[in-house]
């Protein structure tokens, strides 16, 4: 409930304590995470948000019924198609009717498979001072992911390189309301594809000692990750913490491929949890209204889960989704609408109603440039979403043009966003509400509070205070050189670069990752596979 | 729960149905309102919104009663100014103790005075069409009011004049989630300060047929004010009809002044609403927190309220405020931060604990352009708003650079968010429930719901299609010359304005109302007063 200190926005306290190592396994000593984060930047990381806002329910318990028996019902007269032997016998041997590739699940199967599913779960980070707890009240936000454009720190709008994407993943790092550095927040057009997942991988752990995400652009690509994972944290370690989150899109409807199965499989036999994401677009793939796209939704996710307990019985997993709405005249996505909301909403309570994690998107839209329209719908899906009570807030920073780029301007105000609404959702303060009335009968009618002792006391942390928004005077603005927001927030991207320290990994562990990369690289030729993004 | 047809935002029905008449009284034949919507063009404007979203409670019953609690005390030890004789003079017959200018109120007299405000009433328009209810579940928005200055159809930043407002009475009568022309949208500066009141009222009156609010900017204008109305309305009518509402500030902390009163009085007298609205710079004028602010706001509304029914019982009266944080840095007034979303929670709470209709200010922020902090400050405010469970909306379209000028893009683009978010507010619907699933089965996996019947029926209401914003591919967006929304929203206004059609005033109301206008030119001098905005 305390509100935090200053604007939560951008506090650099140097000089942290050293941590404590995650690092839990016997492996070949001098690499403990300890040396790993010797020379860290203590960033101020906004500790995961525990919610005191109350969430909201648009449904009774009735109607969250009726999609619960609605879901059930197409699991087991419609069925799910599993584009994937493995699973097909997978499903076989835990009891399901498979036809082909159609597997229908008895809801008793469904309930009894998704009830080991954790409750919540702490994300370890390499540096324990940025874990995260995941579930329930606990919420992390997470920057946006597989931009295969940016709009960069001149606002040019161009492929990516690796060395913009550790500049995405230097600003992750510090921007507090962030709570990972992703994976591909743009995607490195500089690398051959097949070879991406590596170096993306690489820098999500260099840059940033946050939590972090793992590509599942294949199953090979999602071992690869989890290998070097085990080189960061120790694959004993893995086995008991979760480390690395995974997303795996559904095609809607009904459908899971072979791809993001295996990749699935990948994650949850080391014990990792996935976001089990059906992708919407309302309209096209689901049902032209919003409680038949969210039970049909809910049974893509539902049958996803219940199989990452068929893989490995307690593996943590993440109920997800992607929602768009789909213009009826253009076949465009859309973001920021009212269905969005409302479904976020109520997939907030089905996922309640399971008592499983759940993933939403943040600060979606489809502007092709960083205007009004960018902003009405990022700050219409972040509220949305945080009154929805989403847990894992992904695309939480940078996200424009329907996800076709990154912008670097919108990254940095959306992130400040983040630390408005965590502010929120923390709630009010009432520790000092004595004090404040007390305030208010010694100024009495007519005086005014900014030299009181209490508002001397309170005025950094009372009212959070945006470095991005201008509410100056026009006359001031103008003086200042009418600068407007895009041009705001690019300079301050290049002053946080500028201040930028990297939390350094541990030399020894760093090269055996290194050394991992380049055997990888030689063993796989180069653009063997389609690349995916998300 | 019905979503409603088509985009919901800008539906041209022609034709309508002659309307009956509000207007009771026996006044002069030939006037009635039959007539004076003789050749309205039915613009379909959204009936008064009736939420099925649930409201946001941050508080629980205890610290409701906390606030309720500190109020009181405040109300009874500290005391409120009104500076004003009638008032005080009032208050002491009322049994308040008065001590100079200082009146301090007994909880008991508060609660025994403000319960006979009702709970909800209609909000009564010229066409009884365009009624609205308030209070409990019922909402409406209202443009902004009160700026100096405009950004005009080419998007000059300049002061307005009386075909300025008259453009934004026309735009807000044509805008379907708009329930109201307000009054100075915009100041028309090409009319003297003393008689600017008629020309503003005559202008809201004339160019729709919406409900409207009248000038309190003096008490005498406000008298003229509701002599318009009893020529619009009837004398009569008005007694037992609202027809109008008034805004009275509060000079916070605990102060009110001769000019509100007086106002108020005016209103009240005649059975008609004033908004109570302390006017809150928080950490300025109250102290540097939230509990503590909403505990002073909630004193100052409760003193207005109260004295709403000292002047007449049983006359509705709003709950009201205006909020804004204050930046500590620079002093400036701040909007969609995380506070101000919080206070709005807060006051939603305390205006349904003492059961009153209850005011608030929406798409409020600083920006000096339309940009994305435009975009992110009103869309933050719009979202708090509504889950706020606000009754009266106001500054609901074309506030921007804190209230010094109304942007004609900003208020189209406002107005269709606000239709968005009442369409959230309706909540999902339930009556294609079955059907949605059948066509679940029908499709089965991996097919597309384009063609299926469900989708045909109900993609026009399904899923909002916002106008305003963009979600083309870029190529599509470039090939149409790379339109940015100020230019697309300036452009609709521009078509709508062409496409305008008076909804004219009877011929005699109207030129009763002109000889009116008239006669009070000539008896007011001009410029005798000093002109205050809101």
């Amino acid at each position: 409930m305390q509100a935090r200190g200053g604007s939560g926005f951008m506090v650099a306290k140097k000089g942290a304590a050293m941590q404590t190592s995650n690092r839990k396994s016997g492996r070949a000593g001098g690499r403990s995470a300890r040396r790993a984060t010797r020379e860290a930047t203590d960033f101020s990381m906004l500790p995961g948000l525990t919610r005191s806002l109350p969430v909201c329910e648009v449904m009774d318990e009735e109607q969250v019924r009726k999609i619960d028996d609605a879901s059930m019902s197409i699991l087991e007269n419609v069925g799910v198609v599993f584009r994937d032997p493995i699973a097909l016998e997978d499903w076989r041997k835990a009891g399901a009717d498979v036809e082909g590739e159609l597997v229908r699940l008895d809801r008793e199967l469904v309930r009894e498979l998704i009830k080991t599913i954790p409750s919540d779960f702490t994300f370890h980070a390499r540096n324990p001072e940025r874990n995260v707890r995941l579930g329930g009240k606990h919420s992390m936000f997470i920057p946006m992911t597989g931009a295969p454009f940016l709009r960069d720190l001149d606002n040019v709008r161009r492929n990516p390189t690796l060395d913009d994407l550790a500049m995405f993943h230097k600003l992750a790092h510090m921007m507090p309301a962030l709570h990972s550095s992703a994976h591909h927040i743009v995607e490195p057009y500089d690398h051959a594809i097949s070879h991406r997942h590596l170096r993306i991988t690489h820098s999500s752990m260099k840059y940033s000692d946050k939590t972090f995400m793992g590509m599942t652009t294949s199953p090979k690509n999602a071992e690869d990750v989890l290998d070097m994972c085990a080189i960061l944290f120790g694959a004993e370690f893995m086995e008991t913490h979760p480390v690395v989150t995974g997303n795996c899109n559904g095609n809607s409807p009904l459908v899971w491929d072979e791809t993001m199965l295996g990749a699935m499989r990948a994650f949850n036999r080391r014990n990792q949890p996935v976001l089990c994401s059906p992708f919407v677009l309302g309209g096209a793939n689901t049902p032209a209204s919003v409680a038949p796209t969210v039970a049909q939704l809910n049974a893509e996710a539902l049958s996803a889960l219940a199989y990452t307990q068929v893989v490995r019985k307690g593996c943590p997993a993440i109920y997800g989704h992607y929602l768009a709405t789909v213009s009826m005249k253009s076949g465009a996505p859309m973001a920021g609408t009212p269905e969005i909301s409302m479904m976020n909403f109520m997939i907030g309570q089905m996922a309640r109603f399971y008592d499983i994690p759940w993933r939403t998107s943040n600060t979606l839209g489809g502007s092709k440039v960083f205007d009004a329209q960018a902003g009405y719908e990022s700050a219409t899906t972040l509220s949305a979403v945080m009154h929805s009570g989403a847990n894992y807030i992904w695309h939480s920073a940078g996200w424009n043009e329907a996800g076709m780029h990154c912008s670097t301007a919108k990254f940095i105000v959306d992130a400040e966003q983040c630390a408005m609404a965590y502010r929120m959702a923390e709630g009010p303060r009432w520790d000092d509400f004595d004090a404040g009335i007390a305030a208010v009968s010694d100024i009495g009618p007519g005086g005014h509070y900014l030299g009181h002792p209490h508002t001397l006391e309170n005025f950094q942390r009372a009212f959070f205070m945006p470095e991005m928004m201008d509410n100056n005077s026009i006359e001031q603005w103008q003086a200042e050189g009418s600068i407007e927001i895009t041009e705001r927030a690019l300079t301050h991207a290049r002053k946080l670069l500028s201040e930028y320290q990297e939390p350094k990994l541990d030399q020894a562990v760093n090269e055996e990752l290194l050394a991992y990369i380049d055997k990888r690289e030689r063993e796989i030729p180069e653009a063997d596979e389609l690349n995916q993004t998300y």
